[in-house]
């Protein structure tokens, strides 16, 4: 499980003081942004020199609790991955509430190209953060 | 069945020139703003003249095909009402290609408070852009 | 003068009602990119088909009165182009009330190259919304 | 002098890898929020607690150099108070190389008010990130 914490801040929240959930959205893919890069495989690095990305083809969040300026929410992110795609399932906690959680399917395909298998220095970073 | 054209704009685009799923979800959203303000009762009223708004409890999208800057996206919204929630539709089609498509399910809640039925006149105004 | 109507949504409110900035600058900014596009030149074809783009060098904007959700603001965009560069003048007007103003400087320079002359063609569609 | 780094993301990146300027708006935002909850007095709370807030009435931003997805980038932020409005400086680097510089004007006004002293208290929290 990779995890990082997201401060919500003033600029994300809405006329009731709460996150707007387009602002949600933004800090769930800077989430998977910085995991890829945690694991050694950025984004920006895929495209440029693998010549294959993990575009997303399906998304599902449950909203269960505001979020408010100032929240301190621990986003995490645990890969699962299949052959040729990769589930990425994501928990938002502020302390004991669950504020959110979904997940992002996102397929591995070349630039340009058809699915592929998930090629296997990246299938091992994925696993790295599979719970035991 | 409401139906919005959203311009896709090179800012909304990634290395690939395909747009950033974020933006997407702008546009998405931005349509649900656009179709309650076309019903009569827009966000920004709901709170502040009525008491209730329309929180986002669940989304679900699946993306069929990328979009590139300058597509003229027909983003199509069906509202499906229950009595105390409505479930907002969408497709997304750029000439006879679906782009992507999926929903938000929102209940109606009173501004911190609870789950209400919808007001009547608020469900007339959803009826009236239901299929036949 | 080129002008077109934003219409501030209520995801563009903070929590005294009134825009973010960032959120204001996404509506500049696509004010430009429909410019180009109504010129002829969008942003994403003088890349692509021209290989050379406008990056912006300066922007200075000062905000007089605040925007609610629900304003139709009239944004205009003068362009006043020099050699290798054009400067991009913006109004945002909510009836009688100027509510910012200000500009974008851009050169304009070849992808990944240095600064060039504006092309006649595209000098010409700015002069055309030069006001007399 | 406030720093912190901010991390372009491929989400922020356009067809020319570089990032689009709305997101260094965002980043820049960001930093102002970071640096008045650095301070102890977050942005969300002077609305509520204090009564009053800094909105922005002016900025003005040159860009020297691009940005890319990858790019760690340290933006620093010095604040210069004058009696009842605050400026904010920024610079942003990537390694030696300045990317953006310029500034954000805010004054200090009563919410649905009018422009006020800054608190002593909130001035001694700017005071401490003044160069000597």
């Amino acid at each position: 499980m990779y995890e990082r914490i997201w401060t919500v801040r003033f600029s994300d929240t809405d006329p009731h003081g709460i996150a707007h959930y387009p602002r949600i959205v933004d800090a769930l893919h800077e989430t998977s942004d910085m995991f890829m890069q945690e694991i050694g495989f950025p984004f920006w690095e895929l495209a440029g020199e693998r010549n294959f990305g993990l575009p997303l083809v399906d998304m599902k969040f449950e909203f269960e609790a505001p979020l408010h300026a100032g929240d301190e929410v621990r986003v995490t992110l645990t890969p699962d991955p299949s052959d040729r795609a990769v589930r990425f399932e994501y928990e938002a906690w502020v302390g004991d509430t669950l504020a959110f959680s979904g997940y992002e399917q996102r397929v591995c395909a070349e630039t340009d190209g058809g699915a592929i298998e998930i090629p296997d220095d990246v299938r091992e970073g994925f696993e790295a953060y599979i719970e035991a």
